[in-house]
């Protein structure tokens, strides 16, 4: 498995807690951030109309190796490892940028639906294509099961 | 300057900073959910439609007295203090419930708006009449100036 | 399996995001909400000195199943479903209090470690005692398994 | 009034709110992020062991001037605009990249304490001189006055 993207995030004082590290709960929020810088690396974010579009999640999941503290720069990868039929899934591993220790590393599935029925639809055939051809034969895909 | 409604929360572990103490942005959250306690108890918010009545913070400012830590419990003061033409005031007082100290003051301007041109209105006769009738005199009020 | 204990939080402002629900990071805060609530209740929770014993989060995990909004009461129930020889298990259960309907489960998996080596010891006997009284046989314990 | 210094921060998902705007509160995020950059970029701040000199927070306040919204690259400047004996004032000045309007204006004032008994102390000369050849005539200072 290797990471083709990668973005930084740098720890601010209230996403630590009284233990005087990062709160586990804000690495989604690290996750996110980079999430949206991987979409924007492929174009997918407009600057005069951001995609909101609605893909929400319904796992995450994140362990935790080390502590990040106050000012620490991480290095977050993030990666699309697979896309099944309405759905796929974001795999991420943040690093410690100065120590380069593994800090953590977490998974958030999400489902594409449609932006009026809030129901769930096939993953955009464009979408695939894009991701396809940035993530290349690491990309685990349910339509090339069959 | 009495208060005549308080309402309580218990400081959370992401609400602390690696400093040990509550991060002062966090103090903006408690006078939120101060405010949404002291409409319910108004009787301004409904169990099924939660009013979501856009009046946007225009101002917010505040003294910290003393530090808040983890798992401690405060007392979370509120009163409108006045109301203008198209603006109404909050005013917050926090205190340290088990030891009594004061821990922090605040105010929060709103404006309110119409909901469909987000343009400022007159604060309407209604509200007025509710806040007049909870805070009695200590209320300042333009309508009364004149 | 079952909860033998619950707890309660309103959503607050902050904790919505543009899509105009909980951001899901902040279930992780409605967990440890219910933690400090679960050991309150058993009383490893003093007044005067709120336990901050170390025990770090390893793993945190959760599953999202429908949305929560601004101002909704969740019902949060936490259990201990298993101890190891050095860490243990919590499992969570949000439910949408008015509605009934399930909104998200999730997990956390905690080291039990020495204060001052920061290294893995041995879940203490006593916390051990403690847990199985109030768990019963929903508890999974690998000293019994023995 | 000139800001000689200025930093940036892309609006995260979970600082927006149901509102579809930044909650108010996270400006006081913002306003951390620019204290640090400030700090660093004068070289008050060590990669390898970052200042967490306790100059604590006693006033903080805001005006909001318009709204930001999710993925908005916001410019944040700031400067420390006042020395007094025991205190300094940082004050901010938040603008919508892109769009070049007014997002906020802030303020935060900060007493320079003992690391030991937490008591204040003068602000020290070694800051005064490198905060004086900073912001140059813009400064104003309790020492000068007399």
């Amino acid at each position: 498995m290797s990471f083709k993207f990668s973005t930084e995030v740098r720890v601010r004082l209230p996403e630590t807690d009284a233990f005087g590290i990062v709160f586990h709960g804000y690495f989604y929020t690290y996750f996110d951030v980079a999430r949206m810088d991987y979409f924007r690396n492929l174009g997918l974010v407009q600057q005069t109309h951001p995609i909101l579009a609605p893909c929400p999640i319904v796992h995450a999941s994140a362990d935790f190796r080390s502590p990040a503290r106050f000012d620490d720069v991480l290095v977050v990868r993030a990666r699309i490892s697979e896309i099944g039929g309405t759905h796929f899934t974001f795999e991420f591993e943040v690093a410690h940028k100065r120590e380069g220790r593994p800090v953590a590393t977490g998974k958030t599935v999400h489902v594409s639906i449609d932006g009026k029925t809030w129901r769930p639809v096939r993953v955009p055939e464009e979408f695939r294509k894009l991701i396809r051809g940035f993530e290349g034969a690491d990309l685990s895909e349910e339509g090339l099961r069959h």
